[in-house]
């Protein structure tokens, strides 16, 4: 690839960038966004060759745009983008929802069949490019969400794309991408905030020396930005909504089991969980967090 | 301290006999327990100087006992222990709820006046011997749970044993003290379970390879022993009933926000979630794991 421009160089734009440098999956990395600052740091940092606040000179020419900005903001991004790549080239963003992301981006651009989603599924609590690690998508999957507007050419390219990053890839349509991403990553997001909203809100004790680091593991991703998470949550609803129902039916079932002192049904839910996490450790499924 | 003696020789009462040693707490450190391959493993570790299985034995002129078995078995150790130590001698446990526990202790010894209950908020969901460390118990906080029956010299004596190891150490009664860990650390158990259920219940697609370090964060408790945490669920069972219902309830308003498209008001649950949490990890509060 000659030339690849990535639009919101955080810690996932500027991880792609810096990837595809150490890999050679691009001739040059060039970035846009709104803030000079945050382009100017990334460069810095080796994360894009050079910037510009112009999207059209910045995607002037590029074979593939990559829109790493936050999910509310990735269609006028993606538009401006396709109006200055080249004619043959291909367009993907990184956001965590699909579904409604997706339409909106189909409708956004001119050929549709030039775009497809992206989901790496990688990343932290940490936002910015000063966290970019070339290594962030080695033996991580990335999920492709293609439609019936999408090329099979986009798709094969894009996936290559992902996986001279040194990702693994899979392909599902949006929905089904919501759904378990509601299920993976929405719901345990909202459930880490509800348990530290929880302990927040004893009253007199200042409960932070009281908490182990099971809890700190629990409610490590509820420090993820708020605003980039609201804007998942409603893009991703109905999805959030039935998980949401379905914990809260769960948690039912657990109180009845504990207050009917029902031992078995709650050996078997625990070992299940257990046994459940336990292969998620497992080298491979990808191994422990690095 | 001339002599140490420990039941139940695991992750944290080989821990103890470790940081015992090191920090020369006692000069003999002495372990019990049901099985010998345990104990002769611990003993190779250099957790223990020497073990027996008979309690007897083993507690023979002790100044100090630390039952460190699961939280069923702790009171009949306790007995078995408070027989042999010598009059002088204190008596405390490790065990993670303390309610019920610390009135069945109290019932089961000749002298409760000599016991009070210990909680350190350490360790993690490795449970054996093998992972003991000498420095587990550093920086991390010791609830010690005196009633009315406690001498103060009992509570002076098991908290300066704490110290010792390197622990800081906080002094409440076994009520308050579990409803602090049914928010702190039986809700989130039960919670991390109920969230990797959900994620081992999808049908068609094994999930594994689509969940991210963020679940893996927040499930990774649920890798702890289930029948370790069922004991916990009943020994706690009122406050963690309380606490099943609060997050039910927190639930239902949750959802209630997101379909009113509640921005705001998600936004204010993410932002005190997010700053809580981040407070954590500030070094004063003990830092980041490590």
């Amino acid at each position: 690839m000659d030339k690849l421009v990535i639009a919101g160089v955080g810690l996932i734009g500027g991880s792609i960038g810096l990837a595809a440098k150490k890999r050679n999956a691009a001739r040059q990395v060039v970035g846009t966004g709104r803030r000079k600052e945050t382009l100017e740091a990334a460069r810095a940092m080796g994360c894009i060759d050079d910037w510009s606040l112009s999207v059209e000179e910045a995607a002037d020419g590029a074979d593939l745009a990559v829109v790493c900005t936050t999910v509310s903001t990735i269609p006028e991004w993606a538009a401006k983008l396709a109006r200055s790549i080249r004619d043959d080239a291909v367009l993907t963003d990184v956001g965590s929802t699909k579904g409604v992301l997706v339409r909106k981006v189909e409708k956004a651009i001119p050929s549709p069949s030039r775009f497809v989603g992206s989901h790496p599924i990688a990343g932290s609590e940490k936002a910015s490019a000063a966290h970019a690690r070339a290594d962030l998508f080695e033996n991580r999957l990335t999920i492709l969400t293609p439609t019936d507007h999408t090329s099979s050419k986009t798709i094969d390219r894009v996936e290559a794309f992902w996986r001279a990053l040194g990702s693994r890839t899979m392909r599902t349509d949006p929905e089904t991408h919501d759904e378990l991403m509601a299920a993976c990553s929405h719901l345990p997001h909202l459930v880490a905030a509800l348990v530290a909203n929880r302990v927040a809100d004893i009253p007199p004790i200042d409960s932070s020396p009281v908490v182990g680091n099971g809890f700190k593991d629990v409610t490590r991703i509820a420090m993820g930005s708020p605003e980039v998470w609201v804007d998942i949550l409603f893009d991703n609803r109905e999805a959030i909504l039935k998980e949401l129902s379905a914990m809260g039916q769960s948690i039912e079932g657990l109180s009845e089991a504990l207050e009917t002192s029902d031992r078995d049904g709650l050996l078997q839910f625990l070992e299940q969980a257990r046994s459940f996490r336990a292969r998620l450790d497992e080298p491979e499924q990808g191994g422990e967090r690095s």
